[in-house]
């Protein structure tokens, strides 16, 4: 507690700032290559993928384009097969890994009243089962994070008991953690509210953060952007997770209203820019260059109206742009403003960067990684192609 | 505009108060029997209604249990039959009569840029041709209520033409108006977001009084206490919508967070109160005396936890609760501590009939109706036999 | 109701372009220039104007130093001078002119329970009285616009009476309106809250709107940027009202919470660019190429912790850069994309004007119009004369 | 972690329920006897208290009428006198006991980036100064409870350092709490926005969570109930934070909108019964009958439109009234339904004890204490007496 931040390098030279895109990889979601929707109806949209195979295809086509998203996250059941260490070759073959497991533990009537939290213990019970088995999953694909969200709550004042559910809730986790191999990590997502409409269990990044504490090193905090009551500075709790050594990862997404699961980056990108910019100026400190464990980008978003690959592949290369203004940002000058007071010249200085043209810099990126210099009109043609093939 | 309101009386006796309660008359949806949900999972309730005809039993149940839930509104395609006119019969055998039609445009693909509002003619054709098709159910079975919610709006900036997208809602919404019949009403429902989470294109109660002012006295406003923005002050938009002569009915439900769809009086019943109470107070002016149509009082809740039967009393019991609890507010005594400044003692005056225990007057209302003296004991034995009979 | 909207043209050489943004001229407001705060505290900023001649003065250097916001607003009793047209005077010898007229219907403790919503006649008087005396003012100076702010509102239910409240408001407005001469108009502003903290007499655009549409055509809505709930489309609020006719002016500024009154552009500038591209975009149709009344652009921002005058400039710059990029969208490509259902091209093309980098066009612009290239830079010149100046 | 939580007793008897009502005891603030208001004006109240005498006396008065608020909440320098042992006996010869102290770190233009966090030391310096003097006031007066509010954060994206300030706002608290005996408190306030307007240090629950866990066990948290985001379940955070040990105290009053500091109870009255539920239930369970420290439930409440003195003993009498029923729940017959999935019967029990009628039970309450039967008509006495005698 108390130790002094110091001074963040800016980076001086084009090379230094490509290579530091080299290291912002992303994750994309198996699920994201599906046909998504809302309570009231799921819009089929053409070349949705079917099978846990094309979704993988997908992902690898996605990573084939754009160069920086290597991984896939996969969910179980959805994505269960036979034979894990096949897919996991699957998807090598295809020039990506799998990334993240995440349990399902809102799809069966069963978890109604919850399921790590649910008064009866034999729903707990098979809630961890199948937690066992993701983790199993993870062995044999290779993948080091359990990714976990909770869908349980309540939806009625005094529905049940919050000091009871709290220690269930502890326990379950408290067993998860111990599921794990040394080298994997359990990330902890909240959100503020959906699909339980009174309370939810974890609400918030300071829930997350508790537990996580509780649980030792190999706990940590995922942040969905849209699981925020409006208003709510992200920037500011990714600093604070940060700082605390909890920021586990991302699942990247807009919102306008409430979790809209939008395409990244399309309703208010400056704020995603500076929640980038946190991260890139703390990885300059002394902190930052020591932390252990890298961040995970995992992008999460339903399409409802976009056919899902065009929007994911548009989602990368988002991302990846608003990154790399957050790596233009000139850090020793700002700090020099902040410490003079100079508000104006501080705020000038980060819009500097993010209005900045970064084109030419990932046009030059992406001629050195030998992917497309415009991706997007890659997709077009795999879309059309999918969308021929696939009825 | 600007002419002055005048007093409102105070009921007097219990009698005058006995017999306002017999005016006050709900409508309970057919939708509401079945099981409902999220877009994460539908749980599958016991004693769900399966078919239509289930649907008007239970609402017919309902009635028989509380005495004051005599109508029941359908939903299309959802309650669609071949002979409407066989469903009035059915509903009336059963005490109860077919209240607002409800179109449904929202589970098709072909709505997904929008129905009244889509881009393409052909697809508003197609939407106004179901709402064709349900005014022709509304003659058949004797509805005079065309209860009208679009799920319109898009996901992104930029996705259409807002202005375009107003010309053509407002073709069709003419259009709606010119098929109903002299004696009907088409309530125009409002909603903040979702399914649509960039824009709605009715997305709150000054949009659809925009309209439904263009459209003539034919055309009225629906409130759905679920569809507003946090913190917004609905009792002022119910008295402003009355003061204009446009409020034509209610969608009433509960919420904590968005259109959460809880059991009615669940989350803030004072609110509810406060919203009865402007309508009572506004009826005992000379301007609510003269007023035309009723106010079509409907539930509208979703149960993703609680037995729909169940809870749809539960819901129809809370409501009158609260609505008799409005009925007792003193107005001439609020009236003159409004018109001296005295604001404790007019706060005061209001929650003094909010807390005013009202159980031995809906005991003794309920007497004279021959309904149960405990409704809700009376639903439990009912929802045990369906839990049984439906399997 | 229901007329078609022609395509918008583009823009097609930066010629069109430059004469554009001759045509965006902003008006600047009086109180701004003076120390800001909050109910906790106002900090005395260095260099804050202390009279009405210093926050002319002020006004006069940020259009010598940008070009392009050549009115000032003025606020009385703030700004009250024995004698106007020499105020107008004075401004006009610094190439300044008077803009519009502020009633303050705030400051007086007769108004706690409201000005024109009042409960006694008396107060009522008194505030029309007020802006009796400000419709004075706009002939004295040459003003032509009445913006009409009223802090009226509730704070407890039960406070006051809804029905008898809007009666009041109508016949006030209607006075109002008929004090003004024929070329003048009404901005009527709405808020969702503050500083009445239960209800609000106008909450919202549709209230304005309403209002607006009872009064005639001299009455018009103003939209304050931080007066909606969050998550408010406000994009769609603009082109609602400029469809209708009834989009009188802006106070622009930002937020992240509530009416925070911050720097315009710093929380969320593709919200403000999105809002000038609906703008543009109507502008170019046939119906907005007949609207009469030229759209008020004014700045309202508080500035509690940054000097006032140099955070006035950068509003003004962002604002004309935002402006800038709304000139540059494609709409004819964009309608193309919008009516063949490509969500992903529309969106692309709207955020591509976003991120174009409009400085070299801005530096050409103001060399033609003979004002600094760097305007920042000589407000700092100025802002280090006046903080050393005024004590 | 992970520890069972037993069943809660009901209290059997109507002693019982006395002898609880007799545990519960409020502290009224000094600040909330004077005129309070909002950033646009503050009106003059009729017999503000007008100096820390007179805040006192009546303090002294709202227990003497109510029985239930035996302490006053002191705020400096606003309460700053020379000799602070002639207050405390000034205080107990009234009938009253200071309670909590209240440093003020927003009221000088020094603190405008920061106090605890500002980026210049010597201005924390200062800061520490002042709280220094706080809690030497604390000894002098016989309070145990530092009631710690910051304002501090920023208003701009690139203002200042998250990091830093967290750093300096961790090493500020731990000298805080190095200041203070051992049997006093450090209670630590959170706020969602405002003064601050883009990010606030302290933003929530969890923050404050964290920093009162790294400070030991003399560092608890402070839930002031308008400080929240919209729908925030503020009974869960109650409850998490009992179970975390680290739950110090309140700052009760209502809210519809933001901080809005209105009277307690007066906007939804049902969270405020369910938040003291969380409380009642509690400590009946093993873990809260073991807690060491009392939670002090301090009112904070701005009264711009009522007396404040009458605002206050309204406060007063409704938080009473609202415990008691919270003290009605039958706990036992609660966990029961909960344990059994039956939701309908669980709401029930919960809103039976809302609705209870606890007028008959407060009437014995008050007779026994010598207090009078209706606090309200004392106090509209007495404040006829000070609006005469105070000018």
């Amino acid at each position: 507690m108390g130790k002094r931040v110091d001074v963040g390098r800016v980076l001086e030279t084009k090379e230094e700032v490509l290579a530091a895109l080299d290291r912002f990889e992303m994750e994309t979601p198996s699920w994201g290559y599906g046909s998504g929707g809302t309570r009231f109806h799921v819009v089929r949209q053409p070349g949705s993928a079917r099978t846990v195979w094309e979704r993988l295809e997908d992902a690898a086509a996605v990573h084939r384009f754009t160069g920086c998203a290597p991984r896939v996250a996969i969910h179980l059941p959805w994505d269960e097969v036979d034979d894990f260490p096949a897919l996991a070759q699957f998807a090598e073959e295809h020039g990506v890994r799998v990334g993240a497991v995440n349990p399902n533990l809102f799809q069966r009537d069963e978890y109604a009243l919850g399921s790590f939290t649910h008064p009866n213990a034999s729903i707990r019970r098979k809630a961890l089962a199948h937690v066992r088995h993701c983790v199993e999953a993870m062995a044999a694909t290779g993948s080091n994070i359990l990714s976990l969200w909770l869908p349980d709550g309540t939806n009625f004042p005094g529905q049940d008991n919050f000091l009871e559910r709290k220690c269930r809730l502890e326990e379950a986790l408290r067993e998860t953690v111990e599921m794990l191999p040394a080298t994997a990590r359990l990330l902890i997502e909240y959100k503020f509210f959906e699909p339980a409409f009174y309370h939810t269990d974890i609400p918030d990044w300071g829930f997350a953060l508790l537990l996580a504490n509780k649980l030792g090193p190999q706990a940590q905090v995922l942040v969905d952007l849209g699981h925020h009551p409006q208003g709510t500075n992200v920037p500011y709790i990714i600093a604070t997770l940060l700082s605390e050594g909890k920021l586990g990862g991302f699942h990247l997404n807009s919102r306008q209203y409430a979790d809209d699961d939008l395409t990244v980056g399309s309703i208010d990108p400056y704020e995603l820019f500076l929640i980038f910019r946190e991260i890139v100026a703390f990885f300059r400190t002394t902190a930052g260059a020591t932390a252990s464990a890298p961040i995970a980008y995992m992008i999460d978003q339903t399409n409802a109206l976009k056919p899902p690959f065009l929007a994911m592949v548009q989602a990368v290369i988002r991302a990846q742009e608003l990154y790399a203004k957050a790596l233009l940002v000139n850090e020793e000058a700002l700090r020099e403003a902040q410490h003079a007071g100079d508000l104006v010249r501080a705020e000038e200085i980060v819009r500097e960067a993010f209005f900045t043209d970064v084109r030419p810099l990932l046009a030059e990126w992406r001629s050195r990684r030998g992917v497309p210099a415009d991706p997007l009109a890659a997709a077009v043609a795999y879309q059309e192609k999918i969308a021929a093939g696939r009825g």
